[in-house]
């Protein structure tokens, strides 16, 4: 069902979905050495020690971790070791931090996908939360960063070449090459 | 995997999860003059800026529109011409607009359905939100709304000949005919 | 697609989404006596008249009802009879009740689990909410519910021998034995 061989790979889920666990299983698959480009900032101790644990978690299998809560598309051209996979991880996290330092969204997301359409230096996994099946939020602010978050995921799986949703930590495949 | 024929397609996705575009996508295929039944009523800014948005996408497309935010049932029965297509662009808001509006939702679901079941006179696109897989909501007005959509979601979907989810704009089968 | 025979059916769903009907669908057809373990409490109105409800509709099918908000494990565990199918609904109500209660709730999940290890005394259906598929929410109880709630779906779908995901009243299999 699934290829260990792949440019982009789109890992879509919920919160506490096992969306990680999978992306990090897909990445550790291709034999490459495997990098993860984590966009989360550590504003509050919650998120603090979520970081952290992540972190602790990986380091003991040999990952190189790079943290950038902004400048992903220029994190993503920085890596130009073609002998590595890159896991993103994620996008929504990306894009509320966008929002947070006021950033002209669509403009990001559309250096991205040109960045993306270039070719990525070598295999790369996002991660990336679904978050559109709830009640519409009370509040304008989460209504424009679901707007964001699903307009940026329709672009990534449009480019993907797999894309899987996760649930329960189980995969289902949305598109594959094969 | 989709066929170009269809009684009745019930298309189901988050918020910006592309599904009203694969909607018109399966529309257009009919071959069939799309008409396009917008149930959105403009009650603030942020809304009549979408609305207008939409329309103004599908006029160069020589969509027809009709905006009908309560008398869904109506506007279906009067559609007589076998030679089109119809888009119901969306169940919820619908349930929505009737919630606001003070109406008996069991009793418009009914009616809804009973008109389905005479056949609609042509093809037939229905668009919803699935909104009932985040936290169960604070308000009772909004687990009201999440009961009544998630109802009517079932009743057109075992009514549908087929139905699609569609995530990060891709479509997954739920049910097809053949 | 899906099979009369099985040790653990996981049935996955958003809310009005069909599930409860789907697994006591699934709980009929192996032929085996039903029986009904409620994790709903009724602790206002609403949820009494839910409660009251689905227990008159499976009441006329012949199936006995346990209630037991907490002891989930326990409760398992006294159901010695293999002639019987065992239907749990649903594990996130289980989740929210022994947050309310204050307990230990990775320590309940890990006794849950390893109750499940030993065997069930016979088929066991188990119910649970989708959950993390909208925004963040607000509020750090509904963040740390989520998360509780998402770790037990994954641990659950891990031991399951099938996994049904349920949108609109149509079955999605996740995962499945043959």
């Amino acid at each position: 069902m699934a290829s260990d061989r792949f440019d982009i790979l789109f890992v879509l889920g919920g919160a506490r979905s096992g969306k990680s666990a999978y992306a990090e299983m897909r990445a550790r698959q291709t034999g490459l050495d495997p990098i993860y480009l984590a966009t989360a900032q550590a504003l509050d101790e919650e998120m603090r020690d979520r970081v952290a644990r992540h972190r602790e978690d990986r380091a003991s299998d040999g990952w190189k971790t790079i943290e950038e809560p902004l400048a992903l598309t220029e994190a993503i051209g920085a890596e130009t070791d073609r002998s590595r996979v890159l896991l993103v991880d994620c996008l929504t996290l990306w894009v509320s931090n966008l929002m947070l330092a006021e950033r002209d969204i669509p403009n990001e997301i559309e250096r991205l996908i040109s960045r993306l359409r270039k070719g990525p230096p070598g295999p790369i996994v996002f991660v990336s939360n679904e978050t559109g099946l709830g009640i519409v939020p009370d509040n304008a602010m989460a209504r424009a960063f679901r707007d964001h978050a699903g307009r940026l995921n329709q672009r990534i799986a449009a480019m993907a070449d797999e894309v899987v949703f996760v649930a329960a930590g189980l995969p289902l495949v949305l598109k594959t090459a094969r």
